[in-house]
């Protein structure tokens, strides 16, 4: 089965903790946004309730068959066992999904370091803001978050969230690193010594061949100033 | 089996879902931390990792014989089938808990509407971020949620997210209006009108017998000042 993802084209985004999965997955599948012609177009039929099925509130979403699924996180609950991604037992999965919802939560705010008034206004228009709130982000979020997953990690041993098992919650883990990296390179340098087992899990992730193929190509969208992790300098304490 | 709830006992909180849940299966729970001994030591002890099982990140957590379950939504996705309030079919229980996800993304929204600098720092220290945000919240989030929402009721037809099938998103759309009433009344007078079908699903949820005589008792939190939901007349437009 071909997949299509529909997705804002010209950002990693929520998009990518999909995008991720399906290339870790040798999955076949369309980025529809993304082609050259109508992609976008296709994707607002969707979001507009022209598409006839249950409607996606917002990208990401996936088509597979007749099924179309939103919500990131709901999306990879339903890809990622038919791929090997996540183990089969029940525990696990639920564990695998909450890790990857403690995620979503980490990336909202991680978001709104740049945004804290909201998405419908410009940076520009929110910076004393986004000073306030990044400050508190770099300082106390950031450790917070890191520390839990470092615990996970120390008592999972194997060396990914699931113990032995790699799963798609390390992919996740993996797409908030190299966000945070792109995003606050200084708060990240001093940061990452205290966090040895998740700097571990990144390398593991990007050096996997098919990661490794996908960040080496052209489907990687760069991290740019429009997506979720952005770096201003100056919110970078 | 007797479940046991652990969340802040002072507020509805993101926990309130789940006792949503709970109360219209009329399942056997303990609201752990709202014991009058030793309740908020009992939750402390898991998020510092002294449980000995996979820690959660935050409450709320249910544990359900030797499953330690956290995250909201993931806590909904394991519950509500075991007691009839999610549907038995894959493509249903997906669009459910899609919609709760959709749902959380709406509750993160109305927080921070009164905390768009962060949960660290005091309302009082945040006041005119706060105005700002909440200003673009209900002129123009809240009508883009409750539009969706409305425009699924209308497709679903039955009065049910999930047409003729009640379900715990159902609860948890009913919980969202409850409380965006409590927090901006003005606001929601004004919009309510648009929204009929999201108003009879309220009410109706509501008039549930279970649903009724919890929202009765004192096991319900009243709406107050330091939980999600908060009212604060100069954020009211």
């Amino acid at each position: 089965m071909r997949y299509e993802l529909y997705y804002w084209p010209s950002i990693q985004g929520r998009g990518e903790f999909v995008r991720l999965a399906l290339e870790e997955a040798d999955a076949d599948y369309i980025d529809v946004a993304r082609r050259p012609q109508r992609g976008v177009a296709a994707l607002t039929r969707f979001l507009e309730g022209r598409s006839g099925g249950r409607p996606p509130f917002a990208p990401p979403f996936l088509k597979a068959g007749k099924r179309v699924i939103a919500q990131t996180a709901n999306i990879l609950l339903w890809l990622a066992p038919r791929h090997g991604l996540a183990p089969k037992s029940e525990p696990a999965r639920l564990w695998a999904h909450q890790l990857q919802l403690t995620i979503a939560d980490w990336l909202v705010e991680a978001h709104d370091a740049h945004h804290p008034i909201g998405g419908a206004f410009y940076y520009e228009d929110q910076k004393p803001e986004s000073k306030r709130r990044a400050a508190h982000f770099t300082a106390a979020r950031l450790p917070k978050f890191f520390g839990y997953f470092e615990r996970v990690l120390e008592r999972e041993k194997g060396g990914w969230l699931l113990g032995k098992a790699f799963s798609y919650a390390d992919l996740s883990l993996f797409q908030m690193i190299a966000g945070l990296r792109y995003a606050f390179p200084r708060a990240m340098q001093g940061l990452e010594t205290k966090y040895p087992r998740q700097v571990a899990l990144h390398d593991r992730v990007a050096s996997r061949p098919r990661i490794a193929a996908y960040l080496a190509s052209k489907r990687r969208v760069d991290f740019n100033q429009h997506g979720i992790f952005r770096h201003y300098p100056e919110l970078d304490a």
